[in-house]
This record gives structure tokens, C-alpha cells and sequence, in this order.
């Protein structure tokens, strides 16, 4: 009787889309306005999910506190505010588009879930752009 | 060519999270305010998915007017606006987290649903905290 | 150049709809479902917004950490996960209808706001219903 | 690492639900108020979702831009502002429910998509009524 | 203490924007796509706003299922599933943009709306336009 | 008969809250996470809203697709995908807090309105944080 649980957390952050093994045209080409040098940002929402069986005594899957708090202390705090190029040592070799972003906070996260639980991330880069990892 | 039709609705409830098991320091300790013995409460929203193959001849996989009407009847006219706790049968012995409210929405729904078809669901405790069923 | 700033914030509470000077009969008929003696509960919604001249130093009209802290401290600390009817002050002897929620909601406010700024709420009840105080 | 990214569109169509090999009573009875004669209509929120491997030199699935051109080209331009069973070969014989609109722009966006991708889809016929294929 | 009541509904309706006094050239530079002559259509979403005093007895602006009524009967009823143009008295001689809609849906409930009460119309065409009567 | 007309659009960009005539500390104290000098960003939500009579011929207070090029043109070319403090004149010498973005915003789109015309700015920083000018 395996549920989902997921929750909802968000951050606001900078970043540029650039790969330094390219040079300036190839770069403008492939990644446009989210190539400008002097960057751009977003307010990423963040739907964090977990799944594993109903604990009987408690009726709950996870702990909700203790998992907002995990997204807290290792995604919020660690992104929000921040320019995720300069700020971040995640972003600092990898480019950070938002399928990156979703892979890296799944790592992050996977790190501190018990192993019995599933973990799926979904990233809204905007309204109207999300990913999800695993597919 | 199976397709997914989900149908959403709402109820508005009062519950309260209490493992009659435990005495009170333990409750408080693994509930926080959602043990609160004077009762808060939620809108819930809930999405009812129904998967099936679609009839040639009316395009459709359920007949939208039957599953709303089933919706209502089973699950709004149940919980809306009553005491989960106090006043429902399912929840006079178990505790009426997101997690079993879901499942018990599914097992309501499932009884009532022809079995060519698959049934998910998914329930919003507040805009920012929701669960599936099945997983 | 008046600005004004809007803040969202949000609380689950229970309630119960009943005019003590009523028999059970005329409660019923005014509130309906809302009248059940066991409490039933909503999402509140709330939208707080705060009118003034825009600092010259700060850019801001007023500094939205404080504004955020104030609404958690006096809102949120004091109807989340309560009981609004048996929980509150504020609703011992006053129905809580979302008019009445908007209202004290905003003399709360209203008491620790410097002079200078106008104060407006809008409560959501649910997704469908809301008020706004001062029209 | 295969990572789902999404792309929302809209469109506003007028359609009717029919079935010409039925009477007026039948269909009436099948389809109620999406049988009235004159049409009504909608405002469709689509949702495209493409599945694939991180590119690890540009750190993305699917070329963003692309993809809503394509979206643009051949589901807006198709479908915006059209009586889908007037003005639309696809629904010239096919009943242009929401399933059945999945499933075309399913195949329309599928012949365009290249192989190492899978592709899901979306559509929200109103905010509370929506449907995905494949299931 | 003047509050407001705010009541959200909706229909699905056809239409198309046309002066007859035009000729064809006139009629599709000004409306574009929207004059479409076989319709198109759109989920309307309103939003109604009425004002008054809190009755100390109710707690209440309103009998907001009385509202809720009053909206179905006179506004859901009237357009739901219809084509503006050819189902509506209201339509038959008026452009129904939105601008007209919000009007004429004002009017109509303004006219079984007491005396003492302010009313206000905000109608959305779609997610990203929408009018408000009076200004 | 006065309407009011809202488009909604958004842009995404980078920005830094920062006084030069301030010390690091003073700016850290009033501005904390925005003062980040590597920058951050957000997702804006624009809401355009213009008052003004109903045109009998059209039905239309604005051309809405003039009033969406207008917004297009000289709001989201000018600011989107860019870093407000480094690309953009306007907040060169001004901190670009969401209550000076509106009050720009407000200023471009006025010298581009007719005359006899109202307009209103909403500009959201975040879901949760939003200004109003005029208030």
C-alpha cells in the first residue's frame, strides 16, 4: 500500500547558460537570451516526492516537518538568493539549465532518504517550463 | 490507446491526528499542532484519475456527468464540511492523515468503478502538501 | 507616488458557524452545513496589503521581513491549527464568518502598523469565496 | 538519467459533441449540453512533455525554442481560435472530445518528434476536467 | 464596516466578435482570428463582488448560497454550453467581448441584487485577459 | 460605463538590491539575501490593467493585441532575460525593488497610452510578494 507524499518549497535564484568549451557565437547560439553574461533569474517551485508504505501508528508516510526541513537545510538554503554559476559548488562545472538543477537536488536529496522511500523531483523554471527526474 | 480522464473536486473538513495508543506527551511529540484536541481543518482538493480505453462511439473513456456524480455523492457528501474524526465511519479508528484519507477515497471509489478500468488518486491537504494513490 | 505592497500568508484553522442567541432549529437554517456542532475547517488564504510612499533610500515601502515576521507572529502563530470558536479571544463571543475573520484580522494589523501606511485584507475562505476588508 | 521536460500551450476552440450515426435524442442524451447545435467552446491548456537523456554538452533534453515552435506551428496554428469540427481536418469524423483531442496531437507532435524521445501529453478542457495520453 | 463578498463561478461558451455594420475586410482587421465565422470559444470564469455592511447577527455580508444560487440561475444557466451570439437575447444585437459580457452579466444581477449592496463584475476571457466592471 | 482591461504578461531577470551610498554592513542589514552582490532573480508576473469607455463599433475599450505588442515591446523586450542593475537604463541609478519595477513600468507604458486612459500596474516578484501602482 505503497502513497506519495509530496511537498511543495521554492527558491529564487541567477544563473547563465553558457559552456565554456564553446566559444562567444556558438554559445549565443545554442543557449539565446539565457546566454547574457550579466545573467538572469527565476523563482524555481519545487515539488519534492516521496514513496513508501503508511507507517500504521502514525498513519504517515514521512514525516512532513522533518522532510520540509530537509529541503530547507540542503535546497533553499543552499540556492535561494544565490548565483547558482558563482555561488554553488553543484553549478560550478555543470551548466546549470533547469534539468541539471532537478538531477542535482535528487542527488542531494536521495543522499539523506532512508533507502526504503522513492524520490522524484519536479522544477518549474517558470509557469510554464518544468522538468522531472526520474522520467 | 488507454487514456487518462481526471475529474477534480473539493471538501472543506475538520480532523484531528491522535494515536488513541499513545498518551499525550508522545502525540504532541509525533503530531505537533495537528494534534490539537479542539480540531483544525482543511479544503481539501481532490483529483479523481479513471484510466480506460475510449468508446469510438462517444469519444469519451467515462462519461464525465456519472463520475462527478459519483465523486459527489460518495466522497463529498461524506466528508464535506463534517469532523473526520467524529463524524465518519472511516475514520472512527484510524487516524485521518492525507495518507489514509487517500486510500480510503480510493478503496469508496473503486468499489463503485467498472473493473476495465484503473483508478488514481491524488489529495491536496493544502496548496503546498499533497498525496497519491496509488503510488 | 503611493505603492502598495501586497503579502500572502496562509493558516488552517476549524470553525463552527452558530448565533448562541438562536435555537438549533433557525441555526441550521441560516448556516446550513456550517452550523455542525462538530467543527469542520478550511485553508485561509491570506492577502495583506500594506499602502504608503515608496523610501528613497530603500526602494521599498515597507520592509517586507518585518511585514512577513508581524503576520506570522500575530496571525499565523494565533489561528493556525486552531480552533477558532474555542481557541481564540477573538472569536469567543463573535461568529467567525470570513467577514468577521477579515475584520479582526485587520484590527489586529491595523495596531502595529505605523501611521503613515493604509491597511487592506482579502481572506480566502476557498479557492471560490473570499472577502476583502475595507471594501 | 533520463529527465521529463514540459512545455505548456493554449488554444480557444469551439466545438460539439456528436455522433451523426445517432439521433437528436440519443445524442442529447449521450452528450447533454456539448450537443447544443449553435457550439460552445473552451479554453485548452496543453501540456507537452518530452522524455530523453541530459545532452551533456548543452545540459538539456529538448531545445526549448524548438520545441514550443513546434507546439506553435502545429497545435496553436492549428487548433487557436477554430470550431474544431468545422475547421479542422482531424475532427471532420472524429468526435473532438478531450480524449480524442489528446490523442490527435498526441500523433500530430509524435511525427515530429525524433525516435529517442517519448512523448506524453495534457489537456485541461476546463480547470477541473483534464485528461493524458498515454495513460 | 463595509465588506466585501467576492462569489467565483464559470461557463464555457462560444462566440465570435462581428459588426454587422462592417463589411468581411473591416471585421477581420479589427477582430483578427476572433471573427472567425464557424466560432470559437472560451471557459469564462467570473468573479462576483458584492458590498455591504456585516450583519451582527449572521456575521455575514450575504447569504452567499443565496449568491451562489442567484449566479447559476441567472448567469451560469443563461450562457453555460451556449453560443453567445445565436442562444442569447443579451447577444443578439451586442458584440460580445468581454468588456460587453461583464456589463451585461452586471446588469443582470444588479437588477436582483437589494438596493444596498455595491456590485462589481470581473470576468476572465482567458488566464492572461480579463475585464472589471465598473472600473 | 467606465472598463477596466487586464493583460497579464512576465519577464525573467536577474537583480541586486543595493544602496552605493551605503557601507557593505548597511546594505547586508537592510537588504539581507538580496543584497547577494553575484546577484539573483526572479520570474515577474505583470498584470496590465487600462480604464476606459466601451467603443460602441467594437465593443472593445483597447485593441488588446495593440496593448499586448505595446507590453511586448517596451516591457518584456526591454527587461526579460536580462540584469536590470547591469542592461537596463532605468534602474542604472535606481534600486530595482518590485515597487520601483511598477512604478517604471507604470511611466513607460503611460507615455505610450492615449490620453484618456487609466492605467494601473501589478507586478508580481514573487507568487507570494506582489506591489500595486498607483495604490
Amino acid at each position: 500500500m505503497k502513497v506519495a507524499v509530496i511537498r511543495k518549497a521554492h527558491f529564487n535564484a541567477a544563473h547563465r547558460l553558457h559552456n565554456p568549451a564553446w566559444d562567444a557565437a556558438k554559445n549565443q547560439a545554442v543557449f539565446g537570451l539565457c546566454n547574457n553574461p550579466n545573467w538572469h533569474g527565476h523563482n524555481y517551485e519545487l515539488e519534492v516526492k516521496v514513496i513508501g508504505e503508511i507507517d500504521p501508528d502514525t498513519g504517515m508516510v514521512v514525516d512532513l516537518g522533518w522532510l520540509a526541513d530537509l529541503i530547507r537545510r540542503e535546497v533553499e538554503d543552499r540556492f535561494d538568493h544565490k548565483n547558482l554559476n558563482l555561488d554553488t559548488e553543484a553549478f560550478r562545472h555543470l551548466i546549470p539549465t533547469a534539468e541539471n538543477i532537478a538531477v542535482v537536488i535528487w542527488q542531494i536529496l536521495r543522499a539523506h532518504l532512508p533507502e526504503q522511500y522513492d524520490l522524484h523531483v519536479r522544477l518549474y523554471e517558470t509557469p510554464r517550463n518544468f522538468v522531472e527526474y526520474p522520467a
